[in-house]
């Protein structure tokens, strides 16, 4: 696999501002702006409530630029993301993982219950009773909603086990807010996303089914990536999870995620070396580009800049590029603008993020839950 | 490939504290001061001098022990770990980078040179005219070492074009201080490596007689990386710079750059989900062991404590591990040690380290140079 895509070859980065310091991390506002306004206009005209993933942006900045425009709360990974989002004010976060929740982030977890709208994700019968322990003798409790899988092979119980969840959190005195799933196969390719989208909602109505057929009550059926909620129109889901599409990047535009010319967030590099014959390197490392690859793409990111060019590997501080016959020759000094494969991994690299508009820089934003991991 | 190596199934993490909070990257400090101890005696017998490279512990701690122990100086591969290890006296600093050095980089780059003994890579006559450039006017100059590529096909020049990135460091008024090159052509698999350290050797002896024979003093011959380091006995080579050693990792284990009994840094991980049948999550993602992985070894690390076990894939905040039939099975909560397939992005990911003598915390140490990246 050494080809660009169709759709490698029409994605635009934002416009880089002059004599920047490489690597840097540059997020355009303007497309930020219009992606999270396509998001929710999105899920708006379907009906379904939207609560992004903050694990993408990892920064209060932007959770408030969604919420603004109309989420209904924020998802989280970890609980050092809910920390950062509720000392910020975000008063509703969801830790879509099954926390085990001992020592640290079993004080933790009661500290976030009692200070904003909490829920925490389970998956089994012995999360859900640790949760139910680390919460005892405090007032302050999460909600719960149990993960299901739906076809990714990764957390998740299925339809048969998940009302013997469902009567753990009642045991545990706990408050069963609802189940979720997230259709991550959909990341195996552009042919896999419509069919993961149906996996969710599939999935999601099994599960329902044996909830309600037990008696509980489900307010919240929860889906989500940004490719599926894009794909999706599936009953029975109350609310999508996606993240990525707030900045969009390489691998979402492939999928249908994202818009190939609204991707707001590219890794300005500098060309350091045009010594080896067919090929340059940049100052934008797996340090700075990470090395998130999809079998299904070539190469660690797409340079606009450098047409036909692939980014054959990524070294800690080295991005080889192969020029293609036809591929204008940079010279050492040239600063161009990658596109990564994924954004999430390049923003948890970097302690701030450059924001500009049209080229010109307006602000440099601390990225304030990086490395907050656990 | 989804089998482990032979040497996989030896791999011996570091033992782990009672009631960590995970992820969590572990280092025990007396196999530390085994590994540097080794690879000094080995290039004392050598008699070829070590220059660590610090980009795997980005810290001054460790590059002191380094130092210590008879390293004589330390190798950086950016400005920003050059300034953090000489804030912390380490004086003497090679960046063995083609750096460009306009704007800010210009500017700190003066700087250094007036705080350290400085030394500075460069593998064309534009990046060393541009390095003239950055300092004139200053009395505090760094010295230059040329790179030149022996098979890796990244960065460095070639023999036939050494002299004339020579001439341009005479014309911009800064003093050679050598050649150096990285055998980096020696982590495509165990196979590679003799032949990457021959190279090294060779190409090392090529550019230096081409230097000599234009008149030019060439005080230091520098290859480097764990794996070479360890196999190479070529001539002539003066100084090497191996940087993983310290702490080893999987791949080098592999690669015989590392003891696999001596690994000195793990990443413990939580059990959070055992709801797929035959498999396993672990709450250390992409975030924590990040994705390098070279296609000659299965999976994204080895987990001593689940034998026969395969990472299959890694996402931002799930390891998702592959059971084999043999394999005790695992349980929620349950904490175990990963050994990463690369240290040094791990190190990079994480702020803190967490210090240990035979499983017990001595301390936790600031990655000081985390995300100086530039």
């Amino acid at each position: 696999m050494n080809q660009l895509t169709d759709i490698d070859r029409t994605l635009s980065a934002p416009e880089l501002p002059e004599g920047l310091d490489t690597p840097v991390v540059v997020v355009d506002l303007e497309r930020v702006d219009a992606n999270i306004a396509r998001m929710q206009s999105h899920l708006d005209e379907r009906g379904v409530a939207l609560r992004p993933h903050a694990k993408t942006h990892k920064s209060p900045f932007f959770a408030k630029r969604q919420r603004a425009a109309g989420a209904v709360g924020i998802t989280v990974a970890v609980l050092g993301e809910a920390e950062v989002m509720a000392d910020a004010g975000i008063e509703d976060v969801f830790v879509a993982y099954p926390v085990w929740a001992v020592g640290e982030k079993a004080r933790r977890l009661q500290d976030l219950a009692g200070r904003c709208r909490f829920a925490v994700g389970a998956d089994s019968v012995e999360g859900v009773q640790q949760l139910g322990r680390a919460v005892a003798g405090s007032s302050a409790r999460p909600d719960v909603l149990i993960e299901v899988d739906s076809g990714e092979g990764r957390t998740g119980t299925d339809a048969a086990r998940v009302v013997e969840v469902a009567r753990a959190v009642d045991d545990a005195g706990l408050l069963l807010r609802g189940v979720f799933t997230h259709g991550g196969h959909a990341y195996r390719g552009p042919d896999r996303v419509a069919g993961a989208a149906e996996d969710e909602g599939s999935t999601l109505a099994a599960a329902l089914r044996a909830l309600l057929d037990a008696g509980f009550e489900v307010p919240v059926v929860s889906a989500g990536s940004t490719p599926t909620a894009v794909a999706s129109a599936a009953d029975p889901v109350t609310e999508e999870r996606p993240g990525t599409y707030v900045f969009g990047d390489r691998q979402q535009a492939n999928l249908g995620g994202s818009d190939p010319a609204m991707l707001a967030l590219a890794v300005a590099a500098t060309v350091v070396s045009t010594a080896v014959p067919g090929r340059c390197v940049l100052d934008a490392g797996a340090k700075a580009l990470a090395k998130d690859r999809p079998d299904w793409l070539a190469g660690h990111g797409v340079v606009p800049q450098l047409p036909g060019a692939v980014i054959r590997a990524v070294y800690d501080h080295h991005a080889v590029v192969d020029l293609a016959d036809d591929t204008p020759r940079p010279h050492v000094g040239d600063v161009v603008a990658v596109v990564p494969n994924h954004a999430c991994p390049v923003v948890n690299l970097t302690d701030e993020l450059l924001l500009t508009r049209a080229g010109e820089v307006v602000d440099r934003l601390p990225v304030l839950a990086r490395g907050r991991n656990r």
